[in-house]
């Protein structure tokens, strides 16, 4: 049996093997091995570094007295840093698996993206989660920026969870179970006899390390002294900051790691309250900031002892454009290290796009031909079944001297186009006349011959996969591009002829499976391109694959007298398909003793964090199995195995907290708010449950609830969020709101209340369920109001791509409460009303333009909603001044819709333009019918009060145009008779002041100027 | 080359073979891999373990920027535990070395005593040092105790210094230069192309750690804050304090490091001032024996998961006794350890003496024979040219009844005759009579056939290796036996015949050098012992071994035209003889400008560090030439070159610190003081120096030193032992005065001032010269009183073995002062006198009778002195009177030493005595003549008168006794005619109190009790 010291061993001697420095742990505690200035400090600067070390990290809030299977307060990284990221860091961590004895055939070893960013350190980098059969065992991330400075060159940072991986590989369910080295003493030393042990198995982690674990554990939860604590935060910090001073980033970094400790101590002896938390944080990000800075300084200073890894020496290979002599087929296939799902088709469908449009522009796609696009998670392809061989000659104009210049009276050419037909290399003669404004010039006329499709294709190519680009974006080792994940290769064939592209060329080949053999297969023709890929296991269209997984999956389940519900399940359904190419549904079980946890709970762990379909029965309801989709041929029952442990003990832990949680009562747990930060400013969790219940009680009484619905609604909001301090939703944020409702009917709360609970939570997505109830929808509307309301005051908006507190989502959710929850339609609760009372529970001062500034960024993200839903542009537009009232907003984009294409509104927005247009602005409405000199003065004036008389209280746009029907007429015959703009400047004033009153009339109905 | 993280990972793999858990370092700064609880906790209680790790150890005191070639403020430990030491350390070490490709047979590797001892930890263990080619590569240690708690079982510690052994095998002279890893990243990914150094030399220690060891220095030595140290001192230790109280080692051990780790701090910035730093090292100490003392008990408490590696299950041999039928030889070889030097001879001598004894006993031993010792540091050995093969027939005397008792009137056996006969197994008429104290008993008198020789010597060589000790004695893995390092085998011979020792039995073989093929030789019969170690290189005889020794490094010396002074390097010569046992001289050289620093620095470090014969030109002056002795055969050129790279460290570091301190004048020198703790209560050296110089002055008032005289004492004074704060003599204490006169004489202070500051170190042993002039007379003598009246003060008198201020050295110095030095004869000065000036100056109060215990100390010392020089007893014991004068004492005891053997003083003697025997203690002296009743009375008295006045002032022991020439007759005549106590008290008395006054007038010059 390998044991945990022997794969500590092994992954050294892998790693020195490949050019790393075996570097040692850091001599203070940190959480991880990322904080080890070997990583920390040398991935920043332009310095090549590569070094391996484990480091035992520790983390007081993981104590758990050695009890949890899974959880320690100390357990081992083993941390990689490989810097530049070296281009092959995925097939030399598939290396390593392999030196751990790992069957890299037998397993499912996938790359599951798992971004990683930590704001305290003013770090992030993109990367996967590394799955062996489920179970994640490893972070691997591209370094992009750290200590707030962007890296260049990019490192790679490859963390193993060792216990973890030592718990699959060895088949033990707790980590005290881990055989950490052989027996003690099994050498002997010559006849001296002794027997030092009854057994001779060997040193069980719970052995080396289980009473520290236990002591430690007791020390962070129970006994560490929280003043003491306190006093070593504070020392550590302000030693950091003089050291910062004295220009020291190595003392700087070892005093600011103390600091982070005594900081995580207090964090778990839970003395950190709200402000002290905030503080702190700010503290420690500032000086690690300054830290990161100074040490980028120094070495530059130093000169950069290890050297300039920036400095490339990129040999190219000679491009070789083979030209075609007859329509051929072109592939295009862009190989990417493993893309977010959510980003593998439309980054497909963009390449291809992109390749259709080229081609059009240079006349070399065929009427025939089409562009299709395929991907997986690794290949991005576009196939185009025809291109033209050359694209058409075009003529090209220089345009020379005015023709009047051109020639003197005689006739003869001029200095001037003598001059001109020099500087173009041609013969005066051979000018011709164009035409350009009406004026004649002298030009130059040349044909210029049509490109090779291989030249034009070179290009695109290179265009196309500089263009990529993703949602989230990194650098890797190839400068300029900047994509999802990196991009290793690019395949281009024009018919069997490869257009090589430069620093990505791996010949003309593709990659298939990594545990393949061979991993990499010839492609003979752009043609072949799929049918190679299918032969090799690969399906390259997602449309296939997901039949494949949704047919495969209910044949497994069937053999379990289940089936898959593919439709409830499409979300999921739709991201397997894109994180794996070559689908390979196997099923799995666990025991029927989970089923008594809350369904919510088991399905939320099975989609959300190890994709399983889940099986069910006849009625719907769950069974004790799973389909896990691996990715390619393995050992279907080592994987099986080895997702069925996983799954094991990802339950096992939910029971554990379950069962945890149910000790106590909801206000019992709601205690633990007061732990959760939300943000600086705005206070802690507790702060913000306190906000929404007295938001909630003020929409309340606005809107009047009835009694019943009243009192469910106060006690709701006594309770409300508390479940996010439960240890499940910790765990599981996902299930907030689901354990609330849990918890609170178990504790024996009202149903109703219960049920607001849960609601409040709703919508968690665009097109989820809104809430059902009164209390849940004001509840829900509070919360949602209230982070608005909060985030804005403080300045926490939206900008750019990133939305750290999901405004975008909780404007999203307050309009469709609004939209769907009745509200007084005397005076309808507005998205400006609803912020002004939240604004009023704040801990800080909400200026009047942040809520103004919240009720615009809500309003653009109604229209884009309206629009979503396939309204038209003009009638969204239209409607923006009723965004305040979303429902009724909503209601009269969809009325007006209809309306656009009748000839009555058509007539009526006409006339209401006219007006519009001519009244200027600041014009105050008002008449006097005394200075009426023409009778279609009169008249307006008449239609204009029969309008006003004929529109009912807060009408909808049907009720408004049918009472302006009276209107076009007399404004056109007011625009034919009269003229608006006399000299008189007080007639002028009284006919435009008559416009104003109707301009005003309609001015809420409609923004009319966007009609049409 | 072989890298240093090659060495770890092959030392790591190496241990990890032969049964070690490989550790991780500790997360916490510690100075020493033994503080990680792998160590410190684990070597505790009766669990095995066996554990190898890395640590890289922070000593901030030793911070130097990076500067110093050879200290660095983080240097590498590698550390391996061995629970229970297993029988084999040695050779698994060594084994060690050769998986780092270090060849053993061409190095010179040997096991070099060193003891090891923190007074701080409660800790201390015997071992050595390992030389490979003179440079100290690692500490090998058996822990005997840890915590204050005796260790059973007993641990191997080794300690590899990782830095030395790189810079050694790769022949680099800075710890910069160390190749610490390959070069990054040679491993290359796909054609991704990069050159990320221009160099692919690898990744250097300075490159790699540079700049950590400049700003870690930085911290330690400026910029630590003080007062933050100090509070995370407080907190810790106070945090440590509470987690006891918690019951929980673990953090409470990990609280302890980190108070440590911020003492080491504040000492490096040198904020630790005498009081604070005694109060910490007993608060830490006192929390670590606590941590200590816990952990025992917890894990017993546990049930010892690891087991217990105290119960032994010896498999014994069957012994098997041979008996011989004529006499035969026999060879006692006991295999040890390497012994320390001073041990090897005594130790075989003493093996020897209890042979002989022991054999003369049984009466094994013929007229003829003797027995011879030989010894190396591997092998004590005993051989007997005859031993009888069985000892002599006795008798057995079994007394019985009275013979009185025994037969009744009948002459019949009596019941108790026929018990007593029935008890002994015999026929009641086969008692025979016997007398005893003049009474008759019946007595059963049996013949006992002598043991066979074999049966004799096989408890005798039990006896004898149970039975050795030396001055300092350990245990090992063999319960009951005691020594100064372990016993690994015994061989004994009795002709061809063995002996089987039990569990020490290694068959009829020897062991020769480690690296022999084979190691191990068989050994026919007892006499060929010797010879058959002789043809495998070995000398046994030490005074061989001298010889070839002395003429070999002569004879080398005489190739670069020098030679050894082997009279002069006595002590140099002994010791080697006894480091080695195939002793191999080697010349190696150094480079001449060395030569330039002080001759004393040179020999200093030859003889004490590296135990090097100096090599010195015609005239005495020293030659850049050494002859170092190897142990057995090896490449010469090897050792040699390694040899003189030690050297040319050490010298490099002398002359760094050479420089450093000549940078400084004595004074400025002299602040160091305060830094340097001498004792507690006593304050620093700095303290002590004060008062020296101040006993100094008393002295010199007392003894009214002229005044040119005096002001050299004074300046001396003021200096007084400034250079125990100079760089140089913290790195070589031996060289303490003759730095002070160098130091002083370059800083242009007077030449007797200089003279004095040396002088005031003599005598620094036995028989080392004393001062030449007064003022370092006056001066050494104040250091010794200080330094007695002190100690004996504070309760630090030397008790059993130990004597760690070396009071027993100072005492004699003192004596040796006092009785070479003049004093005035009138009113000379006295051990108690100087003692009661002294004790004016100390710090504490000296309570009366430790003035009087270390009066009585120095009296002893005194005794033995006189005794070492050859006077008889009873001469020394009669001078005691006179000890507080030790010049007079030593006179007085050398002339009684000729009084003895004359009649005269035989008289005077037995007149004398005659007198003290009859008078009471308490009688005062006094008579009236009047009372008078005997002419002998009269004649007495003026006997008495005539000596009275016979006597000079402080007369010599000669002048006094021909002074009481004329007592003896009177004193007989008054003995014959005087009843002294007479029935008539007022006579008693009268007569009492002649001879009362005769004994008040000789008692001061002898003890007369003691005379013959």
């Amino acid at each position: 049996m390998l044991t945990m010291q022997d794969a500590l061993i092994r992954l050294t001697g892998y790693w020195a093997g490949h050019g790393c420095l075996v570097g040692q742990p850091m001599n203070t505690e940190v959480g991880a091995g990322t904080l080890n200035p070997n990583t920390a400090l040398r991935v920043l600067g332009p310095e090549p570094w590569r070094v391996a070390y484990a480091e035992p990290s520790v983390r007081p809030d993981d104590s758990r007295y050695g009890d949890n299977p899974n959880r320690l307060q100390t357990h081992t990284q083993f941390q990689v840093i490989l810097k530049p990221e070296p281009g092959n860091a995925q097939e030399l961590y598939l290396g390593s698996l392999a030196a751990l004895g790992i069957d890299l055939r037998a397993h499912d070893v996938r790359f599951v993206e798992d971004d990683w960013a930590s704001p305290a350190l003013g770090a992030w980098g993109l990367g996967w989660e590394v799955w062996l059969d489920g179970l994640e065992i490893t972070q691997f991330t591209y370094f992009q920026q750290s200590g707030g400075i962007a890296l260049d060159p990019v490192s790679v940072e490859i963390t193993y969870g060792v216990e973890r991986i030592m718990m699959a590989l060895q088949g033990v369910s707790h980590f005290k179970d881990i055989a950490y080295a052989p027996s003690i003493g099994t050498a002997r030393g010559g006849t001296t006899p002794h027997a030092p042990r009854a057994d001779s198995v060997g040193i069980s982690y719970g052995e080396a390390f289980g009473q520290a674990e236990y002591e430690m554990s007791r020390y962070y939860l129970d006994d560490a002294d929280i003043a003491a604590n306190r006093e070593l935060f504070e020392t550590y910090a302000s030693e950091a900051r003089r050291m910062l001073d004295a220009r020291l980033p190595v003392p700087a970094h070892s005093c600011v790691l103390k600091c982070s400790h005594a900081f995580n101590v207090l964090d778990a002896r839970g003395a950190i309250g709200t402000a002290e938390r905030a503080r702190a944080f700010a503290r420690m990000r500032g000086l690690a900031h300054e830290v990161a800075a100074l040490w980028v300084e120094r070495r530059a200073e130093l000169g950069h002892p290890l050297g300039d890894a920036t400095v490339f020496e990129i040999a190219l290979e000679k491009t070789v454009l083979r030209e075609i002599a007859a329509p051929a087929a072109f592939a295009l296939e862009i190989g990417v290290e493993e893309l977010p799902s959510a980003e593998v088709r439309p980054a497909a469908e963009a390449v291809a796009e992109r390749l259709r449009t080229g081609l059009e522009a240079a006349g070399l796609l065929t009427d025939a031909s089409a562009v299709d696009a395929f991907s997986t998670p690794r290949r991005l392809i576009a196939v185009v079944r025809d291109v033209e061989p050359k694209s058409p000659d075009t003529e090209e104009v220089v345009k020379g001297p005015r023709l009047a210049a051109a020639y003197d009276a005689s006739g003869e050419p001029t200095r001037a186009l003598l001059g001109f037909a020099r500087g173009q290399g041609i013969d005066a003669a051979d000018v011709r006349a164009i035409t350009v404004g009406g004026k004649e010039y002298a030009a130059h006329v040349r044909t210029v011959a049509g490109k090779p499709a291989a030249q034009v294709l070179y290009g695109l190519v290179h265009e196309i996969v500089s263009g990529l680009r993703a949602g989230k974006n990194m650098r890797w080792n190839l400068p300029g591009l900047s994509f999802a994940r990196p991009v290793r290769r690019v395949l281009a064939l024009l018919g069997h002829r490869q257009i090589v592209v430069d620093e990505l060329n791996r010949g003309r080949t593709t990659d298939v499976h990594r545990a393949a053999d061979p991993s990499r297969v010839p492609v003979p023709d752009a043609l072949s391109l799929i049918g190679v890929l299918r032969e090799h296991g690969i399906e390259p269209d997602p449309a296939r694959r997901r039949t494949r997984i949704v047919e495969d999956a209910r044949t497994l389940a069937a053999g379990h007298g289940g089936t898959v519900d593919a439709a409830a399940e499409e979300d999921l359904v739709e991201e397997i398909v894109d994180l794996v190419e070559e689908p390979v549904a196997i099923l799995g079980s666990f025991d029927a003793k989970y089923l008594d946890l809350p369904e919510a709970i088991l399905t939320t762990v099975m989609r959300k964090h190890q994709r399983y379909l889940p099986v069910r029965g006849p009625s719907g309801e769950l069974l004790p199995h799973f389909v896990t989709v691996a990715n390619g041929e393995c050992d279907h029952d080592v994987v099986r195995a080895g997702n069925e442990a996983v799954i094991r003990a990802r339950y096992e832990d939910a029971a554990f907290f379950f069962q945890q949680d149910l000790r106590s009562r909801p206000e019992e747990i709601k205690h633990g708010l007061d732990r959760l930060t939300f943000t600086e400013r705005l206070g802690s969790m507790a702060d913000r449950s306190s906000r929404i219940a007295a938001i909630a009680a003020d929409l309340a009484d606005r809107l009047d609830l009835p009694p019943g619905e009243r009192a469910v609604l106060d006690r709701a909001a006594a309770l409300a969020k508390f479940d996010l301090a439960s240890a499940m939703v910790i765990e599981l944020p996902g299930l907030a709101g689901t354990m609330a409702r849990e918890y609170a009917r178990r504790a024996g709360e009202d149903a109703a209340v219960a049920q607001a609970l849960s609601e409040m939570e709703l919508p968690r997505s665009a097109g989820d369920a809104v809430p059902a109830t009164a209390a849940g929808a004001v509840l829900a509307a509070a919360d949602r109001l209230d982070l608005l309301a909060g985030l804005f005051a403080v300045g926490a908006a939206p900008a750019g791509g990133s939305d750290p507190f999901g405004l975008r989502r909780a404007a999203l959710g307050l309009l469709a409460i609004l939209r769907a929850v009745p509200s007084p339609a005397a005076a309808p609760l507005t998205v400006g009303g609803g912020l002004a009372i939240a604004a009023r529970h704040q801990p800080v001062e909400v200026p009047p333009e942040a809520l103004a500034e919240a009720e615009r960024f809500t309003a653009r993200r109604l229209e884009q909603s309206l629009l979503d839903e396939g309204l038209p542009i003009p009638a969204v537009r239209a409607v923006r001044p009723l965004a305040g009232d979303p429902a009724r907003a909503a209601r009269a984009a969809s009325d007006l819709a209809g309306l656009l294409r009748t000839d009555e509104f058509a007539r009526l927005t006409t006339a209401l333009q006219r007006v519009l247009r001519i009244v200027p602005e600041g014009t105050e409405a008002g008449y006097d019918r005394g200075l009426f000199a023409e009778p279609a003065e009169g008249r307006l004036a008449e239609a204009l009060s029969r309008f006003r008389d004929a529109l009912p209280p807060r009408p909808s746009l049907p009720e408004s145009v049918s009472a302006a029907a009276g209107l076009p007429a007399p404004i056109d015959a007011y625009f034919d008779d009269v003229m608006v703009m006399d000299k008189d400047p007080v007639l002028r004033a009284n006919r435009l002041g008559l416009l104003a009153a109707i301009r005003d009339l309609v001015a809420p109905v409609l923004d009319w100027r966007e009609v049409g």
